[in-house]
């Protein structure tokens, strides 16, 4: 009988060929924010179902009001084997500013770099690479006497734009879907030789405000002065919404939002995390967030405000004296706690029409708002998976906040009361959501030995 | 001998042809802030080199360090005649959102409107209709017995992009060009029924600010939080320009502003100008500047601070969680009275960097710097051209401000101690700078006429 042994050979053979695959996804420009690719969305979709099949799962795209899923199921080798689900996205974000890249967004291709080669590409690491490590895993299984695991799987193409499609759709697939214990591979290391464990996520509502003005573009030396400027009005709301200690403003923001418990910041302060060498990397000194939070608290257990992106009047090269007729930026909130998504989108919109000017109007759009949240860091999954990458790693896993918001893991807890194992193999300078997004060759390869390793440990 | 009669006449007569010549100039797309289009400037300049021609002037193009400049000159039929000399510009704002035009902005076509039939497309009113009245009167009268005056004419493509190579080329060919008038024809009416003269121009300095924070576009999720975000620090300035009685800000930025002559103050009131129509037109009800002024002020006496642009971030559609490496504003200073130009900059630059927390550093790109201009309002030019307009419109001209810059204006005073006469024929509503930029047919038949009487005026 083939052993766990076996299957982690079967995995260091057949690298070059799990590369080319990995390749052939990430060709496919699946970037869900931007309509004319919602083709390459669905030829996605396409390129799994039939990766799937050809492992000897049964899969099938399912459409949605919006982008398709892929679902899959393969039974275990064994009876009473435990049954988990496993979490992907197969849509990207969007490849610009494209000219910031060193190579197309969508020709992968392999460089050099200081942990050894790296997978260059749009989605390398969010989330193609990260979904294939396990899809890797799985296929030496079956190569290698079966699936220790009764396995599904759940490929999204929406992660990146706010999951609209994903409540219906585990209302409508509840019973299919139910599971033991849902894996996601979204997540990070701690470092290049350092396994991580995801145990708390930051919730995400998302904003888009358009501020109006005159009903059409003015001249400013004609009505300059005279003619308010949504750009203004625009800023102001912005600027509003920090103090000057880096606090948000929003009335009622930080109810819900609670003290660390001593014990995790306790470890927390164990990990020596390096502020200056995490700002460092991308060329900043100085910790920008609450006066007297450290760095880590700032992106993993303290909410914040951003601006992802803002625009108004003559963006071209050179000038235009204009006057724009509206002007609009896109806002996040990142949460923690038992902040209320709902309460702090209204809170942020009431702020926005408490400054504004007579006959200026604002219009709101939402992207998506979910909370926070924590998981269990007890639980025998949790233990099984700690033992599995201190084996494949040689160090034991830390146990991580993480800043960016995964949402699917609330809605499984919510809709089918699931737990969730969250372990990837990102690191912070995969640039994923950037020009030029990597994967470590060695996240992608050692990633698809981890999974092996958790899904035999899970099965004993 | 023929006789103003017979020169207006035969304008009346032409007018297919010329509306003909017109077209064919507003269809060659003459942006000079893009550089895709630098060949289509070279075009139009050709073009007006060929017109002059045909009409018997002298005519060249005059190539310069950006785009070239059109010469032109005509001898008057009679000695001792006075030598005018007229500028305009062919080049023409971008024509961006431009999915806000009903029609392509480079295919000019009439269509009806309150005021008759008007002339649609980039460039109809600004510059290209307006300089193009004074040619149709220069023809007319070549075909009946000559010109009044000696005649030469200047035609600029960077006027939209705030006039690099001009100031070279004033000293350059300061004898060629030198004359005892200089006639502007880029300014508006008082409305479709009366004519104005301007006898006031803002000033105008143009800056372009870019924040730069993290060394790349990071992940707001990984990041947000701990690194400082551009567009937040950028909101910041942008917001602290205004107080919040809408006056400007910066240190010094009222130093040489005066309060207008109440001789001229009186003349403004007497105009009965109507702030809630100015401002109504546009879906406006309040002035938005400096609290106490009139709308009239504001954008004829009153110095202002303008975005015209900007921009950072995720700008496509849906959402990004990008927190991005730089943002960007264009904004715009109207000056008036003895502001200096270079001081506002300054100011400007240092109001920026006093606001730049750790780990962000701002770039400047200044794009001009030109200060106000007021002109005699009781010169004999003056008198005999508010005479002309008066014999053609049916009522006299009012003596106006303007809110726009015409920096050709302060340029040939200062280099050649020449004085301006500004007469224009465009209307509030002509959308220059905007969407379905139009010129009403009645300015363009009714401009030609004007000029024509002017002409014959001056050389009484």
């Amino acid at each position: 009988m083939a052993t766990l042994e076996d299957v982690l050979s079967a995995i260091d053979a057949n690298q070059g060929a799990a590369l080319d695959r990995l390749f052939s996804l990430i060709e496919i420009p699946s970037i869900s924010a931007i309509p004319a690719h919602f083709p390459d969305c669905d030829r996605a979709a396409d390129w799994l179902v039939g990766e799937l099949a050809s492992l000897g799962f049964e899969a099938s795209r399912v459409d949605t009001p919006g982008r398709p899923m892929v679902m899959g199921s393969a039974k275990a080798k064994t009876r009473d084997a435990p049954h988990v689900l496993f979490y992907g996205h197969y849509d990207v974000q969007p490849a610009d500013p494209i000219d910031l890249w060193k190579s197309p967004p969508f020709a992968p291709r392999l460089e050099p770099g200081p942990n050894g080669e790296r997978i260059v590409g749009r989605g390398a690491c969010d989330d193609k690479g990260q979904l294939m490590t396990f899809i890797e895993a799985c296929r030496a299984f079956k190569a290698n006497g079966g699936l220790p695991c009764n396995v599904s799987v759940l490929f999204e193409g929406e992660e990146e734009t706010g999951s609209p499609s994903l409540p219906a759709f585990l209302t409508k697939y509840a019973k299919q879907l139910k599971a033991d214990l849902l894996l996601v591979c979204d997540t990070s290391m701690w470092d290049a030789k350092t396994p991580a464990i995801t145990t708390m996520l930051r919730g995400l509502v998302l904003e888009e405000v358009i501020i109006h003005g005159p009903k059409r573009d003015l001249h400013s030396g004609m009505y300059g002065g005279a003619a308010i400027n949504p750009i203004r009005v625009l800023s102001r709301v912005l600027a509003d919404l920090h103090d000057s200690n880096g606090a948000v403003t929003l009335p009622g923001f930080y109810d819900g939002v609670e003290e660390l418990p001593e014990e995790i910041a306790q470890q927390w302060r164990d990990l020596d995390f390096d502020d200056k060498e995490f700002l460092g990397e991308v060329g900043l000194s100085v910790p920008a967030g609450e006066k007297g939070r450290t760095a880590l608290e700032m992106i993993w257990s303290r909410p914040t405000c951003d601006v992802n992106g803002i625009v108004g009047g003559y963006i071209g090269e050179g000038t235009k004296t204009v006057l724009p007729a509206k002007a609009s930026a896109k806002v996040s909130f990142r949460l923690v706690g038992k902040q209320a998504p709902e309460r702090v989108l209204q809170s942020f919109r009431a702020f926005v029409k408490a400054r504004l000017p007579a006959d200026v109007r604002a219009e709101f759009i939402s992207h998506g708002a979910s909370g926070a949240l924590g998981l269990a860091t007890r639980s025998e999954a949790l233990r099984r998976a700690r033992r599995a990458l201190e084996a494949e790693w040689g160090k034991p896993p830390v146990l991580v906040g993480s800043g960016g918001s995964i949402p699917i893991v609330g809605s499984f807890k919510r809709e089918l009361g699931m737990d969730s194992l969250m372990v990837g193999f990102g690191l912070d300078d995969d640039a994923i959501h950037s020009p030029n997004e990597k994967y470590e060759r060695s996240s992608y390869h050692k990633g698809a030995r981890s999974w092996a390793r958790i899904l035999s440990a899970l099965s004993q």
